[in-house]
């Protein structure tokens, strides 16, 4: 049922042995899973991708997990929402909103950190380490403990609380550091080299793309086989987006779909924004962006290792990279939650501002169909909302 | 499609008209929907229950709303979780938790909040107002937001912060009261005479219990049609307790399952435990808690309005009615987070801890399966965990 036959470094084509905990190719590149398309074909049917389970395991003859190895926490088959009345206010044709809050840890990277962990145990590691800006720390701290695997994490000491708390609760060696987040990539990098650790930085490890790459698989099933016109996303790592991608070669592969694709739109922040910046330079390899801000954590990232991935799928699919400021970012948060009652994160409200810019642009419109991945739930970042209630006594009446 | 009937009070036998808005029945007790349950035998098939939408309108032959009302933001289908090492650890043959954290705004209240927002809707009310702990109001403001209603909420000034900004964020009128959740029902009573909005109190609408009801749905088809031995459910206003009740009833009426039911266990804290002082004593309705107190506040429910009917499914079945601490609470949902890497509730904690004494008492033991009800994620309840980590600077090494 595991049709997985190898890795492969998609920047110098080396492949390697799947059967080994692997890291970065040799050449310092990412490694991409590699499957028998040919044995998949055979055993893929369209029902295995339309009923049956309801998290995204349901997609395990395209994964690379053995039955008896899956950690599961029920992740994925998270919904699409269409966002009508916000979708008006923008200005396009249909506004779909597939919604990552309802994953377990209440983000996107439980499938990344599901189906890393499931590997790691199959491979044999009894430990994972990784810095991180606050998240996917907390997914991989959950799945680590499921598996009974120990975790090693490293934050920056004003990564959000909520986080921490995450970590240390689901019992992972927990330390803060006075720093970024390379910082903390940098002494996680130390340890593993000392203590042998197995490594699970974003994309240091195969698996995680396999996991964000069932959102690719989800969101065809859910909008009818009909692929949207554009999908945006969030770029940290860019990670998800890759996933993305790489569902849809796998689908077409498997004659499930043609070659279309939706225009494939990153979104980053004004002040950081190194993919928008390599985009407008025609550029497949980003610089590191110095100084680094934004309130949206999840994609302040100066340097993502995958970004020439990204920027393939970009210039391939008549994508865009779109940079949008923080204070755009908090009005669509606002406005997504008081026109659908959705509470979305700055990543995801990202998207929205991103869109609106898109449409005044003339590049999206009224004709089209637009998705975007709304990466976490905005009960992980309520530190972003400021409210003045007014207070009443027990005899007070409501006066409008 | 939509095979409802009328409305029907358990205590006094009155029906009401179900076109119209209605609240309780004219005795006092809350109402409970009822259907032509042999149009929906012969509507309900096997394949409507186990195949289809991935949210649990999957139900909907089942449900009083017609489809162009439904209200949806992904709700239901939440996963059924085994918890290995956790259930041998409190000596069951099988655990299993349903985790209601990845709902929607967090926690289970999004299944009512759906299926009573979308029948206020149906049935022409243009606003809702209620006084909540804390999680119902966050879901019923995102609901009534998505429906385009106004909503107007009080909540004791002590609730919560984040559901206080849960439910400001929605853009729901929401006012802090010096007092408790019965104080803030006070005010809101006399605001809906005075303003004519529709009163979506816990029970005071009938809608809720439908929507509640889903779990029980769910939870049989995602254990293979066999009813677990026990299900624990962490006891306020009981509300998904008497809806997993009514869906056992409803799907024997419909030859889905047996007169067979699980033992139904009541669980509450100890410094608030109405229903199991009532237990104790054999009565079939409780009197009101005084002084309640527990940090669960979703069981700080001092007297529910449908207690009779918890009641009634807890003597029916062989269940019990069980009082835990805090203290106890706080370290099932530690041990739950280290082990299975699921950051639950307090009340879901809660019935971890129940579980424990029963297995203790013998009441339940090795030859048990046994499920659980996580009404709500970890990640809303976060104050309770606190940390105090370990901080390197850039230079510092991790020393084991």
């Amino acid at each position: 049922m595991v049709h997985l036959t190898h890795l492969e470094c998609p920047r110098c084509g080396e492949k390697l042995d799947p059967t080994e905990l692997q890291n970065l190719c040799p050449c310092g590149a990412p490694l991409l899973v590699r499957y028998d398309m040919e044995a998949m074909k055979k055993d893929v049917t369209r029902a295995d991708l339309e009923t049956g389970r309801t998290d995204m395991w349901r997609y395990q003859k395209m994964l690379p997990v053995p039955t008896e190895d899956i950690i599961c926490l029920g992740e994925g088959m998270t919904p699409v929402i269409e966002a009508p009345v916000l979708g008006k206010d923008l200005g396009v044709g249909q506004f779909l909103i597939k919604d990552e809050g309802t994953n377990p840890t209440g983000t996107f990277k439980a499938r990344g950190a599901s189906a890393g962990v499931s590997m790691a145990k199959h491979l044999g590691a009894d430990s994972v380490a990784m810095p991180t800006a606050g998240n996917a720390g907390g997914a991989w701290a959950a799945y680590a403990a499921r598996a009974g695997m120990d975790c090693f994490i490293a934050m920056p000491e004003d990564a959000p609380e909520l986080t921490m708390k995450e970590c240390d609760l689901f019992g992972a060696k927990t330390y803060l550091v006075r720093g970024l987040i390379s910082d903390a990539g940098a002494i996680i990098k130390r340890a593993v080299e000392r203590y042998g650790w197995f490594d699970v930085s974003t994309l240091k490890e195969p698996y995680r793309i396999e996991g964000k790459k069932t959102m690719g698989l989800e969101l065809i099933g859910q909008t009818g086989w009909e692929m949207p016109d554009a999908i945006l996303y969030p770029a940290g790592g860019g990670v998800g987006l890759i996933g993305i991608w790489k569902a849809f070669e796998e689908l077409e592969a498997l004659g499930f779909i043609g070659s279309e694709r939706p225009k494939m739109i990153a979104v980053q922040a004004e002040g950081c924004a190194p993919l928008v910046r390599a985009f407008e330079a025609g550029e497949r390899d980003s610089e590191f962006w110095q100084g680094a801000e934004t309130m949206a954590a999840g994609i302040r990232v100066p340097k993502a290792l995958g970004d020439f991935l990204v920027m393939d799928a970009i210039y391939e699919s008549g994508g865009r990279a779109v940079a949008v400021s923080d204070a755009e970012i908090m009005e669509e948060l606002y406005k997504t939650a008081r026109m659908e009652g959705m509470f979305i994160c700055p990543e995801g409200a990202a998207t929205v501002a991103a869109l609106r810019k898109l449409v005044a642009d003339g590049y999206l419109g009224a004709d089209d169909r637009v998705m975007t991945i709304n990466t976490g739930s905005g009960l992980k970042y309520s530190y972003v909302v400021d409210i003045d209630l007014p207070v009443l006594d027990i005899d007070d009446d409501i006066e409008l």
